[in-house]
């Protein structure tokens, strides 16, 4: 017989009576003397199936009712429906077969364990409520993405992850190497002969698809990233992975109010997405990780963002510097209490900030008239801050030029990037979301090992 | 005035003398005199806009006239419908504005490009019609595959990039690495001393997600990962990349029947999605690329594929062993020539291979009753040969032990692996579907670099 799976039972009950099979994971088993009760989970619905079990009808009663914690089972069995119950229907089990026993060993007992623990247990924690519910969360907000760039007229590309250039010096890069560690080829001066490596250079992991995904822009005229990227920084702290997924989506003809445009519709989409096809994994986030979650997101996605510039932004902050640990004054890069301070305090709502100083952003943000600032723009959200950040890009060649020079930057490893500027240069705007990011914004999760599914940070793995 | 994309003008022509703005670039400009013609894109469509452009109307009429290919142009005009014309409509400017200019050095001008050459400019070639429609056709292909799975209740999961263990011996791998190489810190036995690097051991860039995705399965029934995927091999062909991107599903409480039919569904799905997405794209491909290649897609969305098992297909082999340069028996792994000669010639349609040799496939595939066999399948179709590959997975324990052991395998790096054996085992299979390899088949194209936007293969980038 065909097995239905129980989030196609749960969605679509079928008739009282009706005989389906089932295949899942016992969450829990309990009996007393003549009848039983099975917890079922198959991972395809976070509730699980309630399967009753009975002495009278099976042969293999006992053997059921010692089934430990874990054990995979085949159930056929006949739908009972339970109207006004917490679930719909039951399974009356005819037929109970041990697909994989699980010995009491199992380290995922029916008790409460740590996260911390769970950690510990990367290829099994999956099974808990916790890490199901947020990798569920983490697939259905990956799919919103796409579907949210894709109807919108995105192109999708995948911009490298083995690079011959820090891009941006936006951090510590990792090395790519088939060099033999332990005896290098080395110069006539010594030094380790990289063209000798596999490339015949030397070559890091990307910590942006940014600047290729500016040339794909101005061909496909819309495009987003969504991959992999990588620190090689030593934060260990709950925010910083080595190890992590971007967006980057990058618009030509694009200014940096199209980009904040964008940027809140597709929030918004996720969390539409999100709260309409994972209710049951919300309601539980709300429930254990952060009780105003549910109402916060509600909020967001019925809300017009505000927007504010930094300049007015710091004179708000000025007045409530009382309340801060780091004070603030114009030319300084806001702390996560300001930007909380802003969009929790303030404006009870998100809040874009604009034109930052030109000194705290990066050299391909586009200058500003004022000759102090760049079209740049960070999303900041209630209990969090930062979301993502983006600016419209400097199309001028003479400007971006100018600025690289200011910054000491070598122009020669940046060629290909100018020649964007050299041949059909465009008004252009993008941003960068950090993927984990957003899962512990929608979640509550507060570190950001636990909605990774193999997490890579400092400190190990 | 808001500008409208071209592809929205195509799919939605408005009114005969609407006035719209379009941005975009000039893929060629021609003038007589009074009159002139530019073919604009703005990378929403493969099919250029035509702007029809008067001295009568344009103050700037000589500037337009004289601009180069690839200049960035604002153009405001009227529409003019064109039945029965290759395009529905043309805009009459009314004024055209340069954006970025683009001068005589640009390496795009209008002639026919070697890929060869194109593959020196990566940032600039998908502004051609090759690598617009590939990469265009890559980003459907993608989103076909994420609807696909989502629509049947995989849950998309991020496997780890970076590794710890060379997983299943499937190739050489990269490491990866904080240390300096000029002057690596040394144990006491004056080798490099891996407890200094970033996370405390030697890592690696992943050659396969499956043994993650296989732990993720047991949790939530049916996944899948999409993610970069790496080899360090010295093979510099057109079909080898050092970089690429995987799709590797995986189903838990399923056999090698299920994975067959999953697989078989998919690849419909997404040529389906390509058929209807980019009949522009796919027609510039049979045209330029594979004169059959409609017509082998069509068919194949449309047949069922064959099943046989590899002892019945080598005894097919044998039979035609004069018309191969590598003879066929038992015990051999097939070559290009042998895959394409059963799917092309014996079933004119794509067909799995089953139950190979467990010698030549891998330590975690189900053996068969038989001793010899394992219960793996490759998907073979025309044109190509092998497109996809996969399993079931052993499940069992012991059996699993005993093949590792055979193998000389290290245990101890598989003790979670082996976890996933030890509790709640269920049967499951999954496969694995190359992504570029795919848009190879699909498009016609015959060399991986020119279906990956930024390609990392043997001989540099």
């Amino acid at each position: 017989m065909k097995r239905c799976e129980i989030a196609s039972l749960f969605a679509a009950p079928p008739a009282q009576g009706e005989v389906v099979t089932v295949a899942g994971w016992a969450k829990t088993v309990r009996d007393s003397k003549n009848i039983g009760f099975i917890e079922l989970s198959d991972g395809s619905s976070f509730k699980n199936l309630q399967v009753v079990f009975e002495a009278a009808r099976l042969d293999n009663f006992k053997e059921i009712a010692k089934c430990g914690v874990g054990t995979a089972l085949l159930v056929t069995g006949r739908i009972v429906l339970t109207p006004g119950a917490k679930q719909p229907l039951e399974l009356n089990g005819d037929s109970i077969a041990v697909e994989g026993v699980c010995p009491p060993e199992y380290p995922l007992q029916k008790k409460r364990h740590s996260v911390e623990f769970l950690r510990t247990l990367p290829h099994l924690r999956a099974r808990t409520n916790t890490f199901n519910a947020a990798f569920r969360v983490r697939s259905e907000a990956a799919f919103a993405l796409h579907d949210f760039f894709h109807k919108n007229g995105f192109v999708y590309v995948h911009t490298p992850l083995i690079t011959g250039s820090d891009c941006e010096g936006a951090g510590e890069m990792f090395r790519v190497t088939t060099i033999d560690p332990e005896d290098p080829p080395r110069g006539a001066d010594g030094k380790v002969d990289y063209s000798e490596d596999f490339f015949g250079r030397q070559t890091n992991l990307t910590v942006s698809g940014q600047l290729e995904a500016e040339g794909m822009a101005l061909a496909f005229g819309k495009v987003y990233t969504f991959g992999p990227t990588f620190r090689a920084e030593n934060s260990n702290t709950p925010r910083h992975a080595a190890e992590f997924w971007m967006i980057e989506p990058e618009m030509a003809f694009a200014d940096l109010t199209d980009y904040m445009d964008n940027a809140e519709d597709m929030i918004k989409s996720v969390v539409r997405h999100l709260l309409a096809s994972c209710p049951d994994e919300m309601a539980f986030f709300n429930q254990f990780y952060d009780k105003g979650l549910l109402e916060r997101l509600t909020a967001l996605a019925d809300s017009e963002f505000a927007r504010v510039s930094y300049t007015d932004a710091v004179k708000i902050l000025q007045e409530n510097n009382d309340k801060f640990e780091y004070k603030v004054e114009w030319g300084t890069d806001l702390q996560t209490e300001h930007e909380r301070f802003l969009t929790e305090q303030v404006y009870r709502r998100p809040v874009f900030v604009t034109d930052y100083p030109k000194e705290i952003k990066s050299f391909y943000m586009r200058q500003n008239d004022d000759g102090k600032t760049v079209a740049a723009a960070d999303m900041l959200v209630p209990g969090v801050g930062e979301l993502c950040g983006g600016s419209q890009r400097e199309e001028r060649l003479d400007r971006l030029e100018a600025r690289m020079d200011e910054l000491g930057m070598n122009k020669d490893d940046y060629q290909w990037y100018l020649d964007l500027r050299r041949f059909g240069s465009a008004k252009h705007a993008g941003y960068g979301l950090g993927f984990e990011r957003l899962i512990m914004y929608v979640t509550g999760i507060p570190n950001i090992r636990d909605v990774l599914p193999f997490p890579r940070t400092a400190g190990g793995f």
